[in-house]
């Protein structure tokens, strides 16, 4: 058996290919050399979906009899470079520096991924396999679309028969140092689109005329004064932002027919998808004095629910790990943006604990290497309390 | 001498010159041939301007001593006639039928020309030259841009020694029926736009961003709800459209860093383009808290002031020739959209009557026959009252 790398060293193998989605660039591939002599049974699905490229993307386990089920899940796919002139290190270069690893994916996520899998690999160096599965779920569309990622490949999986116990994502969730944040659930996001017809006509002749721009103003101004609520002991409070309004009306003489205004909104799960659209709707109705306007509010498909994993035996004793490793009792927290977790907490309970995410997405995006190899020993200290060593 | 035409047959000529803006079409060419053998001097210039079409207009006048200076204003020009197939009448026939004349032009404002035209040949035939100047003022530019036609005519005339008295401008007048009103003035208009600058930030995070889309929307309700003014004896109140409001974020998850709104002002003589800007700055300023965001306002240089015909003189021996023709008293009004009358009442006083307008500008656009000679005898009366037979 080959021996199990460092995880800086794999973090700079995995960076080293340019996997810019959806590109796999031969970062599956390094992974599934490296786990396969190592007794993982690996695949490599690739999936498909009118209008979006395809994705490949990996399920890699391995068992030792009867046991839990811990999945690590991560993404292997990064963003792009950008002005690579801007870059003081190339984007794909992996080089450490002065105690840095420098290099697209080394916060987001590539450092993760490295971390879980060099401390599984010497997890089972070290002890043979665990009693039950440690399995890897990793795809290459989470910066993409995402339909073409995690969404089927957990499907894929449950569909051949695994029953995942607990799942592990590594995303960067550490504000600004090692053991500050575990993320225990996401807000959820929902968009749509307030829309309003009025009557055109010539602005010299307003009578004639019903402009909607002055009517839609007044429910962007009244809506966004709302207070959605207060937040919840887990949630911070809910926030709607409208991010555009438009008319496009080419003329300066013409009262416009219809005006369009666009909104997100991040919510607890004191909310859904159906009562955002309720309260956008009475709210906005508000604003409307008689018939001589028609309001219409849509809302977009791709929203994603509020959740929050209440398994407090994942949780508590993900935290221990932290705190054995770091020192830090971390902070449960569900702030920040969405990610994958919404597709895989319709399967287990899911909590996300990684790397400092202060470079990632930016020019000369690193990460400390003391940081990764302190974030490999808590996955490691964490399997071994998982499964009981 | 050959004979003065009637008005009708006049218009129906004019008509069947296509002369969609900026296309002579052969409608200068006519109306100098008939004016020439009356002794009218006819001049034709052709104006010019970058990134502009080169315009012809006329100035044509006959004099028969010392007096007044009496211009007749008008445009020769049309609007384009849209979808050809749903005319019943082809748009350029210039065909009479059910008492009616057809076609592009019949009351915007080829029948209006035809009439002034008709009315002073019959009065020189009659009489012979006025004592003092009949001139006609005839440009090509005024549905198309406006910059190559009665402003630089009137410039023009005036470089050349012209000195006029007063002016009568032939556009459609009338809402429903001939007599009902004279235009005494105008509106201004004054188009501006009203900009909010934030910071622009991921909807995650609305703490970290300035959001301007609720407060340029606070501020298109503010400035709309404001009352300008109560109107005037002669002016109806200044009224403000915000007739666009854009910001084109072609992002769902971004809060974009700039909105902004246009506005056009139809405005009476208690207003000028610079209190305006004023009053919009005033109460947009209100409308922000603290200086999280950059508030500016912009205003178009191609407004027009309001203006207000002050000549008793003119307006009372113009109604009483109305009212002689009609019986009916005329309205004295200033609403409505802005005309050439705007450029010609910095040289001398102006008013504007002609025919009923309700088919201006669309398919099938007609007037009466009779409609068009009781214009035609209008101006005779007004003529033979202001030249003293
Ligand atoms: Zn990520
Ligand atoms: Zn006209």
């Amino acid at each position: 058996m080959t021996k199990a790398p460092t995880a800086t060293d794999l973090a700079s193998a995995l960076i080293q290919c340019p996997s810019v989605t959806p590109a796999e660039a031969g970062v599956l591939t390094l992974l599934d050399d490296l786990l396969s002599p190592f007794g993982f049974e690996v695949h490599r699905p690739t999936f498909s979906q009118d209008g979006y490229p395809d994705v490949e993307n990996m399920f890699a386990k391995i068992s030792g009899g009867e046991g839990p089920h811990l999945a690590f899940a991560g993404h292997v796919d990064v963003v792009p470079v950008g002005e690579e002139s801007m870059w003081q290190q190339p984007p794909f270069c992996g080089a450490v520096k002065d105690g840095k690893l420098y290099g697209r994916g080394a916060a987001d996520m590539k450092g993760g991924v490295a971390a879980f899998v060099a401390a599984a690999l010497r997890y089972v160096e070290t002890h043979g396999a665990p009693k039950g599965t440690v399995s890897f779920v990793l795809t290459g569309d989470e910066e993409g679309p995402a339909v073409n990622g995690t969404v089927k490949l957990m499907q894929w999986a449950a569909e051949r028969g695994e029953k995942f116990t607990d799942s592990v994502l590594g995303e960067p969730t550490n504000p600004n140092s090692m053991g500050d944040m575990i993320k225990v659930g996401r807000r959820g996001s929902q968009s749509g689109t307030v829309t309003i017809s009025g009557k055109q006509g010539h602005v010299a002749y307003p009578h004639l005329a019903n402009n909607p721009v002055p009517v839609l103003a007044k429910i962007v101004e009244h809506v966004s004064a709302q207070t959605l609520d207060e937040g919840t002991d887990f949630f911070q409070p809910s926030n709607l932002e409208f991010i555009s309004f438009d008319v496009g009306n080419p003329a300066w003489n013409v009262i416009p027919e219809q005006a369009s205004a666009r909104f997100n909104v991040r919510f607890n799960d004191l909310w859904t998808a159906e009562t955002l659209g309720q309260f956008v709707t009475k709210h906005a109705t508000d604003c409307l004095s008689g018939g001589a306007f028609k309001l219409s509010v849509s809302l977009e498909a791709d929203g994603s629910e509020a959740f929050l994993t209440r398994s407090d035996s994942l949780i508590d004793r993900f935290s221990k790990a932290v705190e054995t490793v770091t020192g830090k009792v971390p902070e449960l927290s569900t702030g920040g943006g969405t990610s994958d977790a919404r597709f895989i907490k319709n399967y287990c309970p899911v909590i996300e604990f990684g790397l400092v995410g202060q470079t990632m997405h930016m020019v000369d995006e690193h990460v400390a290497v003391a940081d990764i190899e302190q974030l490999a020993e808590v996955y490691y200290e964490f399997m071994m309390q998982y499964f009981e060593r």
